[in-house]
């Protein structure tokens, strides 16, 4: 049993939890908790840590099954842990490799396209509800927050392991890919004049999101084949970035759905 | 100017920011931030408190114009706020003082009812999206996060003096009440049959959201009129709360813009 915060395995964990270059580096992320550590694709596993009472519940060992784990004690555990309250199960899982063309692979594909967006909890729920949405991918600059921060993977509920994303190193370029594949981009902004459910959304549709401060750059918002707005009541100027993005993702689905009824 | 945090009102500020007891004791709030001040309503401002470098700003200065305030050090500033990278500004505001019936000031009233909501970031989200798609007010059962957390007030930019909203002591009683107002109480259910864009929220309609992670008690549910299901793809069991409750207010507020429309 590990039982020293100096072991190199908890030092390698740690430093995986706090730095991007280091996951970016190994090709790995962490996974806490049990209903993640299940979701984890088999052969994405690298190496499973478990707090020493965790072993203790009959039903905690079942989830192991065959896997082979390191034990640590509660008090190494929890330096190792980004949550408070943590669980007792964590892992180094292979990140994932989608590439660009991975987005495109339904036949209309739906995208969402996020610009420096900087909330990890946004970027996780973004995920989680473009999955539920039955959106292809995600495509992001490279100065989004990293997806495989502790807290992103957190929010994503395990969407994390099933949808399509990819950073592309030149957005710019990625974007003219995206738009030559017949995607027609939307940019949401305030100052458009026509309403997000005007537009047709069953074909294959692109929504460019902006950081949560500034919005969308002027370079990135120029590419947009068309802006929409979320109408807005009251004195709110704008709505949180993951709001935003599930209107628009909701609001696809929704006509896809009617689009079937139809037929 | 102040410069220990041994003060009396650095103590007080501490524990507003700390303690829902204490905030609901006073009946007082804590808001931080220029954007944040700014939007007080200056009939509820009980005092303010700025940092030593804020004050250095002409702008800063400007932005308080007449209004009476305290200085203190950086370094006590620092320890009474709640963000990490503080802006130098925070003041003790007056509790809002809704009623149940505040809520129903609409025409055709349109409610988010929240139970035992728990997440901070989670409520000040909602009430922010309530306020753009124009819901009338907010219905909470006491185990509800506490609305004037510093969290939830920060994630509301702005929309905490605007929104109305009531932490109903007996909640299944206030629920009747919304019930015997005419208001038909919708329940976002995984199970149920119906898609939520098949019912019409142009009439009097609440909308029902559980807590986090165990969704709506099995008592409130009983009280919905309708359930109603957001469709999933994927493998997604769900939706985070806030996302849930945005989509169905977006789609509230998309069916009354399409019926003026059709007038």
């Amino acid at each position: 049993m590990i039982s020293s915060t100096a072991n190199a395995q908890v030092k390698d964990v740690v430093a995986l939890r706090k730095k991007p270059k280091v996951r970016r580096e190994k090709g790995l992320f962490l996974v806490e908790g049990k209903k993640m550590f299940e979701e984890v694709p088999r052969e994405r596993l690298v190496k499973t840590f478990v707090s020493e009472s965790f072993l203790k519940t009959p039903e905690n060992r079942e989830l192991l099954g065959q896997i082979r784990y390191e034990t640590v004690s509660d008090a190494v555990f929890s330096y190792m842990a980004d949550t408070q309250t943590p669980q007792g199960i964590l892992a180094e899982v292979k990140q994932m490799e989608w590439t660009l063309a991975d987005l495109f692979r339904a036949e209309a594909p739906r995208l969402v396209i996020l610009e420096t967006l900087q909330d990890p909890g946004n970027l996780g729920t973004i995920l989680r509800a473009a999955e539920g949405a039955g959106i292809s991918g995600i495509l992001m600059n490279m100065d989004t927050v990293d997806i495989y921060s502790p807290k992103v993977i957190r929010s994503t509920m395990g969407a994390i392991y099933r949808i399509p994303f990819f950073y592309a190193p030149d957005f710019r370029e990625a974007l003219q890919t995206v738009k030559r594949r017949g995607v027609r981009l939307y940019a949401a902004h305030l100052a458009a004049e026509r309403c997000y459910e005007e537009e047709d959304y069953t074909k294959a549709s692109g929504f460019l999101i902006g950081n949560e401060g500034n919005g969308l750059t002027d370079a990135t918002a120029v590419l947009a084949d068309a802006y929409i707005k979320i109408p807005m009541e009251g004195k709110v100027e704008s709505l949180n970035a993951a709001v935003a993005a599930s209107v628009l993702m909701f609001e696809a689905a929704r006509q896809r759905r009617q689009k079937k009824k139809q037929k």
